[in-house]
């Protein structure tokens, strides 16, 4: 290895390759806005790099990616709390939403950039209203992400009706193809939001663009109920019937599943988003993921939007997924470690057909690489790297980032982004919402 | 107020006294170890201080109190986990303990002192071996403790007999009597380690000292069915019918209650400590914590050690404490921010006889006070103050701590705590500990 434009050193190299390959002593090349190789140190002793990272003697890793946000909700984080789901949405979030435009969401989603960066997530699927802003912002960020309009049966603040819902949605496919770091996706609402002339019209966009296509599903008991009463079906069952499942549909939630629910997302190698921290916090339930996982599904994880977590933080995310399951099933042997860190990088990756560009550190693949800083009294001693980034750290500890090659955060200091400005525009917009 | 040792301003005041006071744009003043006032910052335009603390806009509140845990098992941070009770207690933890003596059960405090202190922790409770080492790495650190040395049927490491136990325990209640931070319990371990006279000699020892008495009881479903099958009765019946329930009595864990125990605890104002990431993490159950609250027993919160959570957090611990309630009753109402937040301050402080010390900014009070900085993307907007507090803020955001009146951490930086030292000291017995 003779140059590179980045080389990460002093390091242990947490790969979450399919070997599960550590270094210790490692170090990680990175050209252009790929990763170019891996291995101790020794081996990059004649490295000119443009750029030498010290990673400290910490862990070096691949970026958490999160598998369902609505980034700029930020701007609500904290605006009601501990309530029912319904009045939370009609007293307060769909009123606020009502007022939202282009540059409101962008100035959100960019504070949740700045968030999801400073906790440790290189790539986030997205769904929202003026989502463009969203892939603006990304962009901006320098964060790979997958976006996507919100669809549903009625007029939407962005687009207004689903006609244009749909060409808003295409636009964007086409706008954003072949961009490194963005891809659009189709994102209907959900089953009971969406009749299924919209869902399969959804379905056939993504399958024409091959892009995912991603849906809030069987978040509640009270949806499945509502739609056994409206088609006769569990919410899974249903959209099998409507011909929508796919190994394209990425499935957010899944809180309320029957067994042949868990077989039918697996016949189809649908992928799922695991949402402990939301579904806990809006009383929703507990997702059979144990049940998921040994079935064969593909899950991913994911925070939700910051009203209903209220941060966007991976790594506490990671530390809840790992426990709610244990608790849920009084066995303390069914979701290790491991498996929860997979679901933070390359199950997430694959849940989002990603896993050929990121969520893992593999030669060849984009460079989206985190730095952890060990050095720390809740980060000491170490006996197990993986227990150690599941249960003890927290997004705060991530030193460094590098998305697609760029630093993007170095020593927490944000490089992409004005944060001063970016908190003082959502305060801005804060303030608006409290004077009504 | 024309004079203070430290005064505190430019920041929103959560006192947590009982009218629920919040003061914006507040400042405390505090003189020698006392809080001597609180108010709107005009009130202190005059006062001359001689330590002036800038919150900078953000949250001035009470330090945080961690009701239950084993500090020095820092040590064993990540050696075992996602294993049955009984695998990791006999095959890892026991063993290691083994090994442990005066010097290593101080340096794995000190750590635990810096680890609490940096994110928010001004007072804790310990029970473990070596408990006198605890104390002095407290009194060291500045902390303040409730520290009590483990009984049990069989020998301990530290003392031997249970006989030498006991006098271990009275010499360290008598040591440090008076002292301004650290007050001596009595710890008989739990009902199943404890026959019903150890139980009842404690509950005489804490009874003739006035000092709390903290037992784990009622952490798991066997633990249970063991006490039933010896004694016929629930652990908390059994207690009950040893003459053991009482206002000292602090009942760690208490996962597994039938209604009537409920009742006894509230009869009797026993006090509880509830530890949710231990209990999911070593997948004891959940503890009836509203039902609790309900009957009237003043509930604190706790992490338990870091071998079962595995930081030491409070903020971690009062955000799954507000969301573990909410999806195990399917109700988003039952267990509030404001109470979460009463659990962690006030009615910790109650929970250790020391609320008429600690636990709430009351002029007269010790002064145990933490500075939170809100100028980060996380906590950016701010809509309410509670709701901010437990779901979006981390242990890392509290930026200066003060304990008694004494400063031991400002802008992050520990002043009462050589960190490298104790974090080398920590990683070398570590080291032992791996070699075998």
């Amino acid at each position: 290895m003779n140059d590179a434009d980045i080389l990460i050193t002093n390091g242990t190299v947490v790969t979450m390759d399919s070997a599960e390959t550590v270094v210790e002593n490692g170090a990680v090349a990175i050209s252009a806005d790929r990763i170019a190789d891996i291995g101790p140190w020794e081996k990059f002793s004649d490295c000119r790099a443009k750029k030498v990272i010290d990673a400290k003697n910490g862990i070096i890793m691949p970026g958490l990616i999160n598998t369902h946000t609505h980034a700029a909700m930020t701007c609500f984080r904290g605006l009601a709390d501990d309530l029912d789901l319904m009045t939370w949405l009609n007293d307060y979030i769909f009123p606020a939403e009502a007022k939202l435009d282009d540059n409101k969401v962008k100035a959100g989603a960019l504070l949740a950039c700045a968030e999801m960066i400073l906790s440790g997530t290189t790539c986030f699927a997205d769904m929202y209203l003026f989502e463009d802003a969203v892939a603006e912002a990304a962009r901006a960020a320098g964060m790979r992400a997958v976006v996507g309009e919100v669809l549903y049966d009625f007029p939407s603040p962005c687009y207004g009706s689903i006609e244009q819902g749909f060409a808003y949605t295409e636009n964007l496919i086409q706008k954003w193809h072949g961009d490194p770091l963005i891809t659009a996706a189709v994102e209907p609402h959900s089953p009971y939001l969406c009749a299924p002339d919209l869902l399969a019209r959804a379905e056939a966009l993504s399958k024409k663009y091959h892009v995912p296509l991603i849906i809030h599903v069987a978040e509640t008991r009270a949806e499945v109920e509502t739609l056994e009463d409206r088609y006769g079906k569990t919410p899974i069952a249903h959209l099998e019937n409507i011909g929508v499942l796919s190994p394209r549909l990425l499935a957010c939630h899944c809180v309320a599943l029957t067994e042949k629910d868990i077989d039918l997302l697996a016949a189809f190698d649908v992928k799922v988003s695991h949402n402990p921290e939301s579904n806990m916090k809006l009383a929703s339930g507990i997702a059979p993921v144990p049940q998921l996982i040994n079935a064969g599904v593909c899950v991913g994880l994911g925070t939700d939007g910051s009203t209903s977590n209220n941060n966007i933080d991976m790594f506490a995310e990671m530390d809840t997924a790992a426990k709610i399951h244990k608790v849920n099933t009084l066995d303390p042997t069914v979701m290790d470690a491991k498996t929860v860190l997979k679901m933070a990088t390359i199950n997430a990756a694959r849940s989002l057909g990603l896993d050929q560009v990121t969520g893992s550190l593999e030669p060849g693949k984009r460079a989206d690489v985190i730095v952890i800083d060990t050095h720390k009294p809740h980060l000491t001693p170490m006996y197990n790297l993986y227990s150690h980034l599941v249960y003890a750290a927290g997004g705060n500890d991530v030193d460094t980032s590098v998305i697609n090659g760029r630093v993007v955060m170095e020593n927490r200091r944000l490089l992409t982004i004005d944060v001063a400005k970016v908190m003082a525009d959502v305060n801005q917009i804060a303030e608006e919402i409290k004077n009504g």
